[in-house]
């Protein structure tokens, strides 16, 4: 159960926590769709730490708040904040977690949200910290996956670009590893999933790493393409030949499977070709939609739990 | 009829609507005004997107959508966005409409409100682009004339200072020449309103470029004049000169009619002189003041359409 | 009363509204524990504009506000704003003072807030004004010290650190010297309060100036502590040293009353050894959480009011 817990790694969440996420998800979603006033959250506060920016995070997370009648307080910028005077992260989270009744914070360094969290007189979602954690985006993906297959096992998932840096992937891989899935990693050589991350997984799925695109284009059914970032290359050559070789293109969709779906954690920036973006297989857009609902049911079942009609 | 639609120009707003518009920004300001409780938003989310600082336009439209039971999500600054990490006004548009229910934007780039109305799936407020469009400062400089005069036809406006520049001004100008009226043009020879703007303006109404302020001081309904920026003049010197010639102040305001009125689309620096703030004919604040009232009515007339009594 | 009133300084409250304050902020802190939904500020709104950085106190006042069901629409930094347009404090009141039913204000020129007061439509609360005064951080200080001893009369206070800079201990003087109290003022040579400010106050209360930690520790009710800035010191090891002999550790903890409370306004960096937080004496947790429950009251009395049961 996840009443009054604090989520900061994607192991905090247990596989029944994910489907009692998704279903409410799904409820909350179709609720908004509908233009339902929802109050469950009325009188309560969220407060939005972001030491780093991320617009899409933030905002995701304060539209499913007030979503759900709630209210939310923000500091979205480092410089401006008491940690510019000296403060600790456990000062810090002390007077955020005094002012609301649940907190969610992004950071630069790996391993903030764990100390954060052990200060915290409230429940902190965290909402990445450095190279770490990235727990909620890879509830909204799963959620993606469920809500299109409805299941998050028997697939075949292939992860394609920046496996090493790629932050997201690094969490989706490892709740993924916990069901019978085969996941195929594809990357260029200077970008691929580190052997020690790798190792470390306790796997169920399959997992065939140094895969080729063209190998797995016809078997897959989630391609997850991440962003390559130009600041990974020494010689920007090198760069242009990665992502002439990594890019989504009108031609690469039309072998895949009819029923696959691409999805992308966004912004992109040449990963993705706009022109398929009206492609029945384009669910990167509904992949950040989703992110709203997602975080709505977390907030929800941390916040109230019970049950949701 | 306005219900659904994005405003990216003044152009968008027919005539008719106009005075919807004025209707219900005289109601609302009313209710605001007796400590009112509305709950018409209730449920609802703006997204205000600022790719570049606006505080009077961001926290009106913010104001308005408080005022009406509704909630806020904002971006403030570009540089912590993920337009910053490469990301289309597309992408980012898409993101802003799947979190709220109407977005506003703000942009440094002319026509980027149109190109956002067009990814959008949401309604799409321009709050301001370039040098471009910004119809919501048109349409309560509008709601200010009409509160006054019962009317925005049959009036001899003169529009002074900065006409070159100047959006509001280009804005207002078009509104103002649907209708039968006299529109004096007072500048200095640099800040002149472009020959090709005036030329594009299907005008009904009589325009005289080049007026002196002296000759239309008595004759004159509004006085609408624009903020001169020191940025514009190359010699300092010039720039006080034509501050000097073009600055309101009380000597000036004896000469004009009784009913004669001011505005200004604020912030001023050196244009009117704050002694004047206590004349009957300062209207600049109420001004400033209306436009949470037009904005309000501008997002229960698009979100909710209908009456409200 | 305080009803429509402005907050500028510590001397626009009065002895009876203290009572009133603490009153009211003890009941709406009980309502908070228990999860209480108020709506009392339902359609209300609060401008802050920081024109400084101040993550704690606009925090608290945003989560007051929202804990009384009223929303917040806000400015937190100089350079985005209208100011930096070189708009006069009068007009940027002007503005937020027509978008907003109260402002709350931080500015780094003393001085400001009592400005801003005389142009302002609605009431205005001083978040801090460079060296000037800090109003509601003295409130909640002595909301603090009356929820512990049940009284702010009769104790016997030690002042330690930045006793010159110090903003807040400069209001706290005044308001705790009304009352028959004991105040003592421990600091370094060159960061002692200035004599000029302590012979501007009338009092009631017995003032040592000078005094040393040694001679105080073991009669002390509250010890206030304040941050000693290193931008103070032309060299560091004149940091070090005063640093040294003013910061709170366990060995020092120990030989104190035991009911006696060690309070600090925070961000703390060297004065306090996280080591005693868990200490019964630590008292400026607490102390800052009381910055939410006493801003409610705040709030609620200026803009409401009459009674809370």
């Amino acid at each position: 159960m996840l009443k009054s817990k604090s989520i900061v790694s994607i192991d905090d969440v247990e596989t029944e926590d994910f489907y009692e996420i998704f279903k409410r998800a799904s409820i909350f979603k179709r609720a908004v769709k509908e233009g339902k006033i929802l109050d469950l959250m009325k009188g309560k506060i969220m407060a939005t730490f972001f030491f780093e920016p991320s617009t899409r995070t933030r905002l995701s997370f304060e539209s499913a708040m007030n979503r759900l009648g709630g209210s939310v307080i923000s500091v979205s910028e480092a410089k401006s904040s008491s940690a510019a005077k000296g403060e600790t992260i456990a000062d810090t989270i002390r007077m955020a977690s005094s002012y609301s009744d649940i907190v969610v914070m992004r950071h630069p360094m790996e391993g903030a949200a764990r100390l954060a969290s052990e200060f915290s007189t409230v429940p902190v979602l965290n909402g990445g910290d450095g190279s770490g954690q990235h727990p909620t985006q890879t509830l909204l993906d799963l959620f993606t996956i469920w809500e299109k297959y409805g299941r998050i096992e028997d697939l075949e998932i292939s992860m394609i670009g920046d496996l090493k840096y790629g932050r997201t992937v690094h969490s989706l891989i490892k709740a993924l590893s916990r069901f019978n899935n085969t996941i195929n990693l594809v990357s260029p050589e200077i970008l691929r999933m580190p052997e020690h991350f790798l190792s470390s997984i306790k796997s169920k799925a399959k997992i065939r790493p140094d895969s080729s695109l063209e190998n797995v284009l016809g078997t897959t059914d989630v391609f997850y393409v991440t962003r390559i970032q130009k600041e990974r290359f020494v010689d920007l050559n090198d760069y242009q030949k990665v992502i002439g070789s990594y890019s989504f293109n009108q031609d690469l969709v039309e072998r895949m499977k009819e029923s696959s779906i691409i999805m992308h954690p966004l912004p992109r920036v040449d990963e993705i070709d706009p022109r398929i973006d009206s492609n029945k297989r384009a669910y990167y857009f509904i992949e950040a939609a989703n992110g709203v609902f997602v975080r709505m049911a977390l907030i929800d079942i941390i916040l109230r739990g019970g049950e949701y009609e």
